[in-house]
């Protein structure tokens, strides 16, 4: 039986990356698609990977590329992730039609399990206590309206569930929450407060008392990965049940760095939109996939200031 | 100049016994009175430290040691806090009427900086984002009608703040949150747990999904001596900032023991008034009085489960 073969889509995101290692542990021969394929040659999450190079909001999209490769799995990463954009953007609409004839390409092809990255943003900010999949509502259930991301999302994890169905094949859908670590945008929190610490800048902050769940962005590389060798179905949320005030978040990271005087506590606004608590329910990804994170909280601090360390001296 | 002496009632209790470390590494003169001196012979917290046989519930309470001691520092931790029973039992008001007439005696006395043991549950259950200890509103304010517990401790908190500004001390108010490890009664949440698996014993729990931050209870004693060591006035949070679900802290103990398959998840009823989400700011304890725990949660339930585990082997 030759190896099972899995596609990659949005390899060379922040999150995608981090899936390929456990892929290639797994067995799997591993294929990953990228609109920069030349970028990612010496990157060591990169080794034994074979990067394409496409678009896959051109016209061919990646159906060509699944017609050449016939792969047995797919785990798609790949849409718009521009930050402070993402949320709203007439993007989200194109990936969801790019994602669905990718998707039925597959299926056709004789694909046979599939896992996509939906979002925490799926689930309807209650305020209070942990999101769990079956159980807390939707952003797009009656009398509320989701964002276009959190719209094009659902609506694509529908058509998933249903396609998959179908096809007599099998999938699951990852409901990212919140992480941090090496190659995330420079202008997100924790790599801003990071770098201002490092360069002996202040950093402004907001009051940071909403309560949020992270993990290293390896692990939720990780977890997607074994998800997808998983037989697990429908939605499975990928985050940490444990989680931390922001300010707690900022002040552990100053402490580190030795730099506590450098926050500026309520200097920034907090964003109008953030829910006070944002927790993920963790028991289907730990009892029925089996997953634990890898890293602890501190552990993944340390290590994304030594990344960004590395970086800046250079 | 001789050392400063200070008082600690209740240092026979789960918290009050971790307190006495650090008071005697800061240079105190460590007094403690309980109902049962001289059950702490061999405890190595009570290394160094003059136990006093008092009941405080008794007409004379604490007043004798108080004019015999005539401590300078006040740490007063003795309440009722028998699981169950605590938060409606008459015994409250006359722990209010006791703790009133051991401060006056003290101020009395020329006694300059007291600490009191406060509760999380004076706050009003918010059930979104932290609390915070000037802005989140109280278990008392109008319209809410608070449990014997939590009126009697907002009184003394009042009651503290007006004495000793009139007699020209100094006073803080510590208010605890939840915590676990070594002396905790056996029937409470994390003792049941690892007691049952540790005796490969299902272990029946509720659905998990509250939110909770915990300390090792170590790091709770501690916190209040240095606190007391502190000027720092008013209300502190004596909590975490990082939290985890019921659910999570189970799950991370059976896996700690290897025994996942022994959690009966929803086998029992969860607490009908417990609120979602209980967490705790943690700002003003970090950064007035620049405290930090010791023990992470994962070093805090491996600590605790020795503890049993040698206790149980005994």
């Amino acid at each position: 039986m030759p190896a099972a073969r899995v596609l990659v889509t949005g390899a060379g995101g922040f999150i995608g990356r981090w899936s390929l290692p456990r892929l290639r542990a797994s067995g799997f021969d591993v294929h990953a698609v990228s609109t920069r394929a030349g970028a990612f040659a010496g990157a060591p999450e990169f080794r034994g990977v074979t990067v394409h190079e496409a678009d896959l909001l051109s016209p061919d999209g990646g159906a060509g590329l699944i017609r050449a490769l016939r792969p047995s799995h797919l785990l798609h990463f790949a849409w718009i992730a521009t930050p402070g954009a993402y949320a709203d953007s007439p993007l989200n609409d194109r990936w969801l039609g790019a994602s669905r004839a990718l998707l039925h390409e597959f299926l056709g092809c004789g694909g046979t399990r599939v896992v996509v990255a939906g979002t925490c943003a799926e689930y309807a900010p209650t305020g209070a206590g942990p999101c769990i999949e079956d159980r807390t509502p939707l952003a797009d259930t009656a009398g509320r309206v989701p964002s276009p991301y959190a719209r094009c999302k659902l609506e694509l994890q529908r058509e998933l569930a249903h396609a998959t169905r179908a096809a007599g094949a099998s999938s699951a859908w990852g409901r990212v929450f919140l992480q941090f670590g090496p190659h995330e945008s420079p202008e997100r929190l924790v790599p801003s407060v990071i770098r201002r610490l490092l360069n002996d800048e202040d950093a402004p902050c907001s009051h940071g008392r909403q309560v949020r769940g992270f993990l290293h962005v390896a692990d939720v590389g990780d977890a997607f990965a074994a998800l997808l060798a998983s037989r697990v179905e429908g939605a499975v949320n990928v985050g940490s049940d444990r989680s931390i005030t922001i300010a707690g978040l900022i002040d552990a990271i100053a402490a580190r760095l030795g730099r506590p005087g450098r926050i500026l506590r309520g200097a920034k606004p907090a964003p109008a939109t953030a829910p006070p608590v944002l927790v993920a329910d963790m028991t289907r990804l730990r009892r029925a996939v089996g997953w634990t994170p890898s890293f602890g909280l501190d552990a993944a601090i340390d290590a994304t200031i030594d990344w960004w360390r590395a970086r800046l001296r250079r």
